[in-house]
């Protein structure tokens, strides 16, 4: 298959790179390096992606920033940040590239478990990480041509405990190669419209 | 307890109005009627309705609106409607409720089924709905004061079925005053980050 990483540059990206590149044609895309860049809270951006790529089979996009931080000063800008860009940028990689992938294709995002087992300062993660769980839910019955849609909502990941260790206080981490497991599985395997939950 | 109920107008509103009535002092708020209007959309308009309002001890939403249509023409655009609308007014409620409202004091949204159950041409709605699933749930844990959220999700609702049963082939319609009681027990127990899915 011909696989698009959004995302490739970044520790789960790596690990998924690792993960599918002995058996498929991979695409890598970052934000400022890879085989092509995209800009996802701009639809242009996204577009120029598509029309520099052609024709492929799937879709994984392991990217995205949110506002993390304290709650007491979180308002409407910082809802906003998250909103543009893990939430719609990865919602528009689907709603722009859905005309382009091949019959039977997927696309897999990345949420996350804030979701469902929320920590302090998380609020609008949760509210991001659930949102494209739910249009995961909403779009896999409306996606036509065999293509399919799942998310990967991770725990905080091994690897980046260092980083967001003190954020995660008594969260059991998730090695990284874990969670690039519940990519190949949404890729290679034909599950639609699931919540692929690594933690 | 004053409880204002915003979307006191619509058919959800109108029976948390005739469940609450008679134990707390309500002040309804529509649209376009009310004892007090507001544009949800607006964090000016949201503003001056605390403003008139004053201090309170529970807000209740039961309004805001969605895309619901058509996949294939599902674009950004239509994604912003709800995401200005249903997801971030009733979140901007809260943000900018939060220091109004008295001790001990709740915030209740409404969501709804398609963030789980999912039916054709309401990907939009999947999305905005578990959105603010999500929030209520990151929200909790970081409210002061006792203040708690909760959200109510609920099905099609029986007597809203001569417009919505169409849309919502073979799901079970729920009798508004099963979803009116949901309010109250958000608001009258001391549930907190809870989703109460009434279906």
């Amino acid at each position: 298959m011909k696989i698009i990483v959004v995302g490739a540059t970044g520790t789960i990206g790596r690990a998924v790179v690792e993960e599918l590149a002995p058996r498929h044609e991979l695409v890598k895309v970052g934000n400022r390096s890879g085989d092509v860049t995209v800009d996802i809270t701009s639809t242009a951006s996204i577009a120029q992606m598509y029309e520099t790529i052609g024709a492929f089979d799937a879709l994984i996009s392991t990217t995205g920033q949110g506002y993390f931080g304290d709650f007491a000063s979180l308002t409407e800008t910082e809802m906003a940040v998250g909103i543009q860009s893990k939430l719609m940028g990865q919602i528009n990689l689907v709603l722009l590239g859905r005309q382009l992938i091949r019959d039977q294709g997927s696309f897999t995002l990345t949420s996350g478990i804030l979701s469902q087992d929320p920590v302090p300062g998380g609020a609008a993660l949760s509210m991001v990480n659930a949102g494209i769980d739910g249009f995961v839910v909403g779009a896999a019955i409306d996606l036509t041509r065999g293509i399919r849609i799942n998310a990967v909502s991770p725990g905080v990941v091994l690897e980046s405990m260092d980083l967001y260790g003190p954020y995660f206080r008594g969260h059991d981490p998730v090695p990284v190669a874990r969670v690039a497991r519940a990519f190949s599985k949404s890729v290679e395997g034909r599950l639609n419209g699931q919540i692929l939950r690594v933690y």
